[in-house]
């Protein structure tokens, strides 16, 4: 979005009523503010394209070195000292060109030959997300070690697994954040697809048909990375499904984030008590002097909130637009900015939670053991030593919670006769182990929450992080 | 959205892994490149409070004095130099205060009595919501007196009517771009709901639970032009209805906005050739010389993808929130700050369209006389002058255009004959005008398309813009 | 949607492929299985239209008295058994009108004499979602008597007020409860200014351009207790604002009930306690018998996604459609008609649960005291007694809490000894009572949590909802 | 949702304050309505936990004889009668257990040792969209087959191509068509993508923890034709990762469908006229005998906005929720079914469109002859044939588009005397070709409109369909 920081001007509004179709239109149409992130994906494209137009004799190699060395000098120019804004000269692009005009005179219109900013914006955007999924790829890599690292230190502390926030069943603190390393995986897994998917270049689709230059799409598609020019000119100029696929992938990683920030916030909440936050990540209240607040985890929340906008906001632009390119298709970079922006900071900021939060393992134990959290543990043993069916057995146990419920005390206190009361048949029954040491232990499933599983885990995941 | 331009950094993403856990938690918690905004709103209320607890006691009459003027200075500060944005002190709450303490020293710490910066900033952001609505309010009756003052004009003008994009019966210009004011009228009304609802001060809700200190909530109310205060503290410093509310009505605008820009892009193309638009309203083309391109409009469309992103974000992170207040709601600023500019801004563009375009009136009236858009004139004076129920009317008023299909002919040219053949009960009757001038004027139902409805329309709505 | 179940069919997926266009084409067009729904405002419609057009003297008393008793006996049958889905008559409007012609003959092809199913369908769904607000008014009527109820009962007891779900102060849950009922006032009011705003009638707009038939659009509008006319038949066809903004108002009220619906989460989980839910608003779990989970909350608050998905689905159906009435707008009627269900449901289920759970306010209370939850009286009472400013009262204050905190023991055991040694200002200073009793009681001012407070709030909610 | 259709209900709204709790509960709680769609999935995941329990010794062969019989009996009985909705059963998989005791008796107890509902839903709706995921292939590439059809009989058909809706260069429809063949091709390999990452089977996850029993995930998984078990049992009952990923696919999908579905309402249209949909693709008017409206176009455009709804509803539903199953996730399935069904529907109407859609191609060829659609021809040649660089060629070609258009004459009908008064440097140069079969032929550029290229692509993609 243009910024139109009204902080600084005169009038409350900075009503536009004042303003000349000029200024408006000017306002609405220019992109630089926002496009100007395509500086080095810009320059590179047309370095590709000059060679290639040289290689194939629709230029001179005299204009193409002059080229390179004009567009050089803006590379450094910018990388020092930043993009400047001409809105009267729209996008980058346009920067660009005009920049080089100023420095190379006329061979800086040579480079527009065979190539139209339909396809050079395509091909612009399609490098930059295909560098963000590489750089998110590597932030949710770096949240995956935290999270293993600190599952390691964990794999035998037992707290309390939820099902509808009800405790359910005790299970270890290792297996609880190594479900958030799968999910990391598989998040990294759609970015891997969604770089792949776009990897094509649309270079030499020109404003939508082709050209009738004889250009060498391959060569260009080559000197930038990407696996093959694309198929068909017009869909290569009316396409974004690269840009809505990361958007996708990253909506979907928030949303990981979000279940993993809403944790942070119970957790940290004095009834649960699970876990202090140093310094760094809290902060304290304008008002109550005592408190700490998880305001990191409660932005990535919310953040999430506003992924999740940013990526309906580009479905909804796309739906409905007829072939081939629409000035709809400007508003493609503002929302993916934002979406990769928050990302990257809410990545940045789980990861140093998750790195440094103290847990209270006692607490958590503690916890563990209450709302008779080793039922399932009983009945199993009913079926298994006493050859009851599944459903009976769970009614059994259920019984014999009630029991416990009125004592006030927790089944691990339950006696045989108690059993041999509630069914004959378990008349002197020696009683298994229901603490929530043994029944974490007992989990040893594949994939279960015994420790013995979850540092074969922590084993395989510390060789994909390394592989 | 912090701004962090990565075009300005020496890595290519500006990779965070470098930066330590103060850095990121600064830069994730600080609001103050969004919040800024509120700065007029901050210290109106920070007056408003100040003055209260004065005349309550609370604070000698020395202090309030000195933080009149100290504020008083700061105004004029920002109003001349902007508003500087010191990450490390968060927001624009603190930015003022410290601020205010340099310039008074300890009497600004006395300010904060009986109040948090929970229910600061809900005072502060419903101040601003209520501003919106004033200044989009104005910005739609713009656009409506742009539509009248063009429906005047064209008044009879006549244009094909669209049912499923296909010619269904002629209408005037007028009449069509009368439908749009109908729109925008409702558009004002949701505001103005929205504008009444929010206008209670959440001002002394304090934290969340009230004050112990004997404030005189009314009376901050009554000087930020509040009806009341809020009824309830907790819900006073929890509540986001308004910004949502304000969203929700700002993206119907947008929608209607686009269907309208719809019909522009529509309009401008060849095969309808309706409209020319002006040189200040036209872009080209960096490929095609010939082109001119309706980019506003098309931007317009884009756009209400983007403000529907932005509600659905602000949707998404309320929902499920704790009472009372929790820092995900920081996220209500900067979606409702782009979907007011953008609304802004496409208001504007789209007023200036509207005043500029020139319609083809001849080309409009040549494709109303395509489809035999007449056809239900026809059916309907079966009814009225032969008694036919209308559904055989509509059969025998079927036959009749299959007759003139076949002939390449309009429904213009048939004859009695023609009609007798069809229906013997119709023999010798004269027909009735079928031309596209008669069929308009006979639609004389209240809101029907005849001119001289129109024409009342336009009196009506000139007395309520004028109103 | 049309319902095809395909666990009856024989191949797994009903693959569509056999089918011919027109079957595929007639389970795409036909809405009956969805509008079958408006089937009494349908019935409604037509007899006002039928007598007006009597009335007009369009259509003779015989026609009009036997199209009357038709309805009538499609009303009675309709009532007893049901809408048929005659799939080919595609529509509740064309069931009813080949019904008609069945029992009446050709008099029943009259009925359609000026008028259009374009403007029949949007009076006949104006008239749907006008009978829903006031439905919903009526339901969120009956959560406020709960809400309020419950608030009686508990005006003196205390809880933890939250923020950033961090124990911050002090509340009642009486007063907790409130924030809500303001929340759901809020609400309804919306859901008044939505059924005031859309209570005009299309009917009489025709296909799109009005009619030559000399109607009476008033009296239509009267008979159907419409406030008047729409103003711009164009605008009659095209316009469903009042569903968008119906499910604008049902998507906030369902964030609303998603925020209380996570708290009643959160309070009967074990490590908060707060609530026991009756039976009847548990379930059990298929394999841990000890399981009590707040089903009916999660619901709810899984409600509100799909509530906002269907808001959204219709915003992008509208967005960008061209003037008049396109088929997409078919897709109107199923996700505001899935929208009303689900909240309908929601409040039903929200009323039940608030009414009858059970609050343990002794946990309540002994949470309320954690967390130094009465800080900000300490540093209040700092400010007033001995006339320190906020801010340095805030200072001073954490220095007490972390002598507390290092001590393991709360504010309320702090002495005067303390507070002379972290300032020696406040030597000898008798110390406020910090007990949360005392804090709560304390916080008088409007709108504040203070019992007496609370108990006033209740006056008013009762006058409003007798109201 | 479960249907309650009020049209049979005596009452205006089926109010429902007259409903005990147990039923409003009953209601909110039951899902078998909509999760009995996964019967076939549910017995065969029954089936192969049998078997494996069976082979690991956890269960006797005579029971699971017992067990496999009882549900090859409801197979073939729900085969032949459909699924009853026992609301009390609440869902499919207690609906299927409860008539396997029916039929066997004790046996079927034996079931649900070291299995939850947790695990066995999560598996039912894996199987269930991986099978969604086949079908949805073989409709898209049913729709690509027809693309590829139309596309080879119209290689050389001239159309107009567009940018910004305006008449930009010449293309070949085949062209225009294949651009939908490379989204399609897109599509597929996005639900491919989705389809691998889903298949890894969550049974034996058990409630959340894994299970004591020495059960045998991979032979469940191998049964159940998944890759492997997931790795971590609390992701694998907490995962709903594939449903999410499912939805975004059909979203992109439905998009790609809404954009063919825009330009058919638009090339139907009378000022296009480009088509002519058959009548088994068309639909009339109540009002206008007239009229032949493209609805399935519309419907087509109008289920992408309820797919996109359907998206955004399981996204929020998602955000935020702490591990590991909540009821919240029960909301899976509604939005999952619905987007299936309207896309299988969309995807079985676009292919009958396209199938049978007549294309007007001298209409076509005579729009694309107008707008100067040859000018990039006429500036590209300007840089070949002149050695102009394509920034000044572009201005050139500007004056000559000016001077063509003040003669109301096309650019084909250009002088070399015209040429030379532009420009001195052009004197007598022989101008190229300029109608737009020379324009198209000259696109051979890699993905290029000319026929040549046309014909190359037709060939890849049915090499591609056939492999």
């Amino acid at each position: 979005m243009i910024s139109r920081d009204k902080s600084n001007s005169s009038s409350m509004w900075g009503g536009r009523f004042g303003a000349g179709p000029a200024e408006v239109m000017r306002e609405i149409n220019a992109s630089i503010p926002v496009d100007k992130r395509l500086w080095r994906q810009d320059i590179a494209g047309s370095k590709a394209h000059a060679r290639m137009l040289a290689a194939q004799g629709i230029m001179t190699a005299a204009d193409v070195d002059a080229i390179i060395e004009g567009l050089d000098t803006i590379e450094r120019d910018y990388e020092a000292n930043g993009v400047p804004e001409h809105i009267e000269l729209e996008d980058i692009h346009m920067q660009v060109e005009s920049r080089l005009k100023d420095l190379i005179g006329e061979a800086a219109g040579r480079l527009h030959t065979a190539r139209s900013r339909n396809d050079q914006v395509a091909t612009d955007f399609r490098l930059w997300v295909r560098g963000a999924c590489a750089e998110v790829d590597k932030s949710i890599a770096g949240l995956q070690s935290a999270l293993v690292d600190r599952a390691a230190e964990h794999a035998d502390s037992i707290m309390p697994g939820f099902t509808h926030l009800q405790v359910a069943q005790p299970v270890t603190l290792g297996h609880h954040l190594l479900a958030y390393f799968e999910m990391a995986k598989r998040d990294r897994s759609r970015f891997a697809d969604c770089a792949r998917r776009l990897n094509q270049s649309p270079l030499g689709s020109a404003a939508l048909a082709g050209t009738s230059f004889p250009i060498d799409r391959n060569a260009t598609a080559r000197a930038l990375d990407f696996d093959a020019p694309t198929a068909n000119s017009m869909d290569g100029v009316s396409d974004r499904d690269f840009a809505v696929e990361f958007l996708g992938c990253a909506a979907q990683t928030a949303i990981h984030l979000s279940r993993l920030a809403e944790e942070i916030v119970l957790w940290a909440s004095q009834p649960f008590g699970f876990i202090k936050l140093p310094d760094a990540w809290s902060t304290g209240s304008s008002i109550m002097p005592q408190k700490r607040n998880p305001d990191a985890a409660e932005l990535i929340r919310g953040h999430a909130g506003r992924i999740i906008g940013a990526f309906t906001s580009l479905m909804v632009t796309m739906k409905g637009l007829p072939l081939t390119y629409s000035k709809d298709m400007q508003d493609d970079k503002a929302p993916l900015f934002e979406a990769f922006d928050l990302l990257d900071l809410c990545l940045a900021a789980m990861t140093g939670m998750i790195g440094s939060v103290a847990f209270d393992t006692e607490r958590m134990r503690a916890v563990a053991a209450t709302g008779f959290s080793t039922a399932t543990d009983l009945a199993d043993w009913l079926v298994r030593a006493h050859g009851i069916p599944f459903r009976e057995a769970h009614h059994i146990t259920g019984s014999a919670v009630k029991l416990c419920e009125a004592r006030g005390a927790g089944l691990e206190l339950l006696t045989p006769a108690d059993l041999a009361e509630i069914d004959s048949r378990l008349n002197g029954a020696a009683l298994p182990d229901l603490s929530v040491e043994g029944s974490v232990a007992s989990r040893t499933s594949t994939g279960g929450t015994a420790p013995v599983r979850v540092r074969e885990a922590i084993e395989v995941a510390r060789r994909e992080l390394a592989g």
